[in-house]
């Protein structure tokens, strides 16, 4: 029997931690292998997670980890240990922290590098309240390539509170950890500069060694970084082996560590048809370079590296300098293509617009998990991107509804003197046979794929697909459908939507993305202007975070789905028409009562 | 006669080059006192400037200035020399270095720690066209607390490119800088330990020893920082005696450096208003704690600061840290204030979503410099800030109409427990008497401000007095206009707005906001879903980057003054009441021709 709380963690002795680290080990391995996750940041982590337990007096104390990937082994000692045969599901627990799961989940995350500056916040509410907390920090070598953690660094050497951070080294990333301070390994200079005391290394894994350098470090009365150096996998000798492959991963057999599920034939994912087309894309334009922050194998560059590994730059998890770093190539002359998932290029707003957009550069965002992305949950969606990118002035703003647009919007972008974003979702892309010579795609025009007198269907990227879907679900009810693939959320077809508008009278706009701010709301902009007293609905998702779960049942949930998307149509139509439309007489006078008058 | 370009300056002798500096050090002090401007960054650099464009062969060598507020000897030495006397005016040259301008701006940049990036993908481009170029990054002390130049330079370290970094070390920020490596001055550990190579340090002042000294790092094989010790103001004794409030300026006397202009009396500043009513608040509720990324004066957390030093932080240009310990902060109890101007909080929008609002951390951001800001240019109008917020699921955004509003949202902000953003202009407030007892202001709830059943005009913040204007304007006409104060562009009062829409029939939105994506659009999507058939018309800002020039000139020519709307509003009242109804017989077939058919 495990150990499922750090109450009775705490009774036991020194000397029986081993054998609770073991035994944790061991039961992550089984569960892992039945259920895949993150398993080897966890695996790396197991002494570090019993001993902190078992020093702190959590959660009164706060440890906050960074990311989460490394957090199963706190789960399980956290009263979650059943929970994980279910992680990532949506009736189980979150692949990552969240501070609505459990009181030991002090602070959630999902991206790198925030540990320290929450960790900071919480010393000094700590030292402010006089609750006599203490606050830990555990951040690996790959997070502390993040700018915030810096930012979180220098501030704590320029306080003297208390913190604890301990630099979890594993030489990794997801992939293996870049930079020169990787490189260079002077990790007590970087540390010692900040204003930080440095401690250490110690062997992650050595508990006899861990324990006094912990107690030590707790002990310390300023910021204090503890170097702790562990194997990413630890202790499962397939994940020691490639910690890059085993970072996260599906269920497997325990003794050989092969996969289970055989890999799936079908349609190839977006991820590997957007390598394809960049590999093709940069074949024909030697301009275009290729930059990843963190993410070779999850954006599809690893496969571009291997084709054309002088043209790709993996810059760590700095997605603000990837942007800014892509600015300077293409402000000399080169066509950078940056892929960085949507929901981490929040993380670069500002040098999109600032450094990008402003000066109308030629770079090029490639955001992979658009959309809802299912398992990974909130901190992962990618349902913000239209939104916060179409308001920036000179970016183009894209998605492709299958293979070959995405290759022929790729082709657009590097070819066009201007900045663009193009976006495209998790999971199967639709198996079209790839085209040898991709359609050339004019930038600002969508495509007219079904007419129909009744009301317009206007999709984006994958809910091109949910339109047609719609519409055919429509033709049985008696309902003619125009659909059109819009496929830019900026600029807007302007006179193929306006047309469509014009001719049906109601227009309902599909997209995988919030129902604010983004492309139908664009497409209400317009209509406002051009043809007022149209009547258009939006189909999108509601204004909250989406849990982590099955991303075709999220789907439906929101009613992003051609059943949905049908049935409210028709209900909506029958309501539109039944308003009559407003009398002009009316518009006259002061006849009615406000509520809230002042 | 001084040096106007630097093929001039090249043809000189080594030992002509003090007399140059001393030139153009009188010169920016004349033309400081005449005009204005960002002069103190820019007499500490000026032997800098001097000696980078005689030893390098600019343009085709790329120099990339950090900020910018140092390049004002960089732009009178490559051909802007005349044109200071209109900095920053609509008809001279910007504040900051913009592409656009001169061939020798590099990059442009107003926001911090961008030019080690970019300097570096300019690197990159040099080796990879093998064009010869050799590149300059010029980074303070200040801006080398931003996470990005840490990225940056990490990047550096890892590639090995021969890239070139002065670091320009002067003690300051805008406000004294801050930080832990200020603190430790262990410069040479941290560049090392990033894998640069590290040379100085030396004094900037000295020609003798900074001409050599950057000839050394020019001829280095990898990266490089060169420390330059230089001393802001430099030249000029009331600017080296306090740097600080020299960082700016308006016209002053030479000879004493005594301000030309008589501080005007009539309304307080909105950042004074701002720091008032933080100080009100902060004295009910021991909870609040106030946080500056390095904008102590922007912001007017130096007034707070005097009142409450013990509960303000400066966490230098750091906007993501700044952003993630407060969530850190609030979420062990604190009600944090991150006071950061609306373009600077660009740089945290991640930090905002991921780490408080999806948390639903009780922070509240006081976004200063909302909308236009007239002479600081492009890179510092706030006019994003209403789109990128609103689509923030549990995020409340605000903006007052007056001083007392203003009180009133942070009382109810900080009263609250939500993550709650709210936004003001740059310049003069209202100069509304302060009530004694701010009004408690209910969230999502807006104010009647007239009625009237012709059109309804909404504004918000800034916006509530041109709607105000309008209406008069329009009364003279014979239309009569319902004015409403939305007060939140997020949560809408739905209720006041459909009532107002329903009542009317036509609703003119007005917001110092970019058209796309803000209030407007939120009026639009509460409108399609409530009322279809409204119609509705946004006044905001085109989808373009505003240039520099005076702030009501800007509105003006962008359309959102009270003239402007009232004469449009006429225009499109009566264009929309000839357009009639939509005939409901005619949704019914497909009888017209679509352009782009496929």
């Amino acid at each position: 029997m495990g150990i499922e709380n750090p109450a009775a963690l705490r009774k036991l002795e020194r000397a029986d931690l081993r054998s609770v680290a073991d035994e944790l080990r061991a039961e992550l391995i089984r569960v892992g292998s039945e259920v895949g996750g993150h398993f080897a940041g966890s695996l790396g982590t197991v002494e570090l997670t019993v001993a902190l337990h078992y020093l702190l007096d959590t959660p009164h104390d706060r440890v906050v980890w960074d990311v989460g990937h490394q957090g199963y082994g706190h789960k399980a000692l956290t009263g979650r240990r059943a929970g994980l045969m279910k992680i990532k599901k949506a009736d189980g627990p979150s692949g990552f922290l969240r501070r609505e799961e459990s009181e030991y989940d002090a602070f959630g995350a999902g991206h790198a590098g925030t540990s320290v500056s929450a960790a900071l916040g919480m010393a000094e509410a700590a030292r402010r309240s006089r609750s006599g907390a203490r606050v830990v920090a555990v951040i690996g070598d790959g997070a502390a390539t993040s700018g915030m953690s810096f930012e979180g660094l220098n501030h704590a050497g320029h306080l003297g509170t208390p913190l604890c951070v301990v630099f979890n080294d594993n030489g990794m990333s997801i992939a293996p950890n870049v930079g020169g301070l990787n490189r260079t390994k002077r990790t007590r200079e970087y540390f010692e500069s900040l204003g930080l005391r440095y401690l250490g290394p110690v062997d992650g894994h050595d508990l006899d060694a861990l324990l006094p350098a912990l107690e030590q470090m707790l002990a310390q009365s300023g910021p204090t970084v503890l170097h702790v150096r562990t194997k990413k996998g630890a202790g499962y000798a397939p994940a020691e082996a490639d910690p890059f492959k085993w970072h996260a991963t599906g269920p497997f057999e325990r003794s050989s560590g092969a996969a289970r599920a055989a890999a799936s034939a079908g349609a190839p994912s977006w991820t590997a048809a957007f390598a394809d087309a960049l590999i093709r894309v940069a074949e024909r334009d030697p301009r275009v370079v290729a930059i990843t922050a963190a993410m070779p194998d999850g954006t599809g560059l690893d496969r571009f590296a291997r084709r054309f590994p002088e043209r790709t730059y993996d810059v760590g998890i700095a997605e603000q300098h990837a942007v800014t770093f892509a600015a300077g190539l293409a402000a000399d002359g080169f066509r950078p293509v940056c892929a960085i998932y949507s929901t981490f290029l929040q993380r670069a707003f500002d040098q999109v617009v600032h450094d990008v957009a402003l000066q109308k550069l030629p770079v090029t965002f490639a955001l992979d998990r658009a959309g809802l992305v299912g398992a990974d949950g909130p901190t992962h969606h990618g349902a913000l991107d239209l939104a916060y990118l179409r308001i920036i002035p000179n970016l183009v703003v894209a998605a492709p509804r299958d293979e070959n647009d995405l290759e022929g919007l790729l082709a657009a972008a590097v070819g066009s003197d201007l900045p663009f974003a193009l976006r495209f979702p998790r999971g199967s892309a639709t198996g079209v046979p790839i085209l040898s010579e991709p359609k050339a795609l004019a930038i600002g025009r969508g495509e007219l794929l079904r007419r129909g007198g009744d009301v317009a269907l206007l999709g984006i990227g994958r809910t091109v697909q949910v339109a047609q879907k719609t519409a055919d679900l429509l033709a049985h009810r008696g309902v003619r459908a125009t659909v059109i693939d819009a496929r830019f959320a900026k600029p807007l077809d302007a006179a193929l939507i306006c047309s469509a508008a014009a001719h049906t009278g109601h227009v309902v706009t599909i997209e995988d993305h919030a129902s604010a701010g983004g492309f139908g709301s664009a497409v209400l902009e317009l209509l406002a202007r051009e043809l007022p007293r149209t009547a258009v609905r939006i189909h999108g998702l509601p204004d909250r975070f989406t849990d982590h779960g099955d991303v075709n049942e999220q789907y439906r949930a929101a009613g992003i789905d051609p059943e949905s998307v049908a049935a409210e149509t028709l209900v909506w139509l029958s309501e539109v028409r039944r308003a009559a439309p407003r009398p002009r007489a009316r518009n006259g006078g002061e006849r009615e009562e406000f509520p809230h008058a002042s």
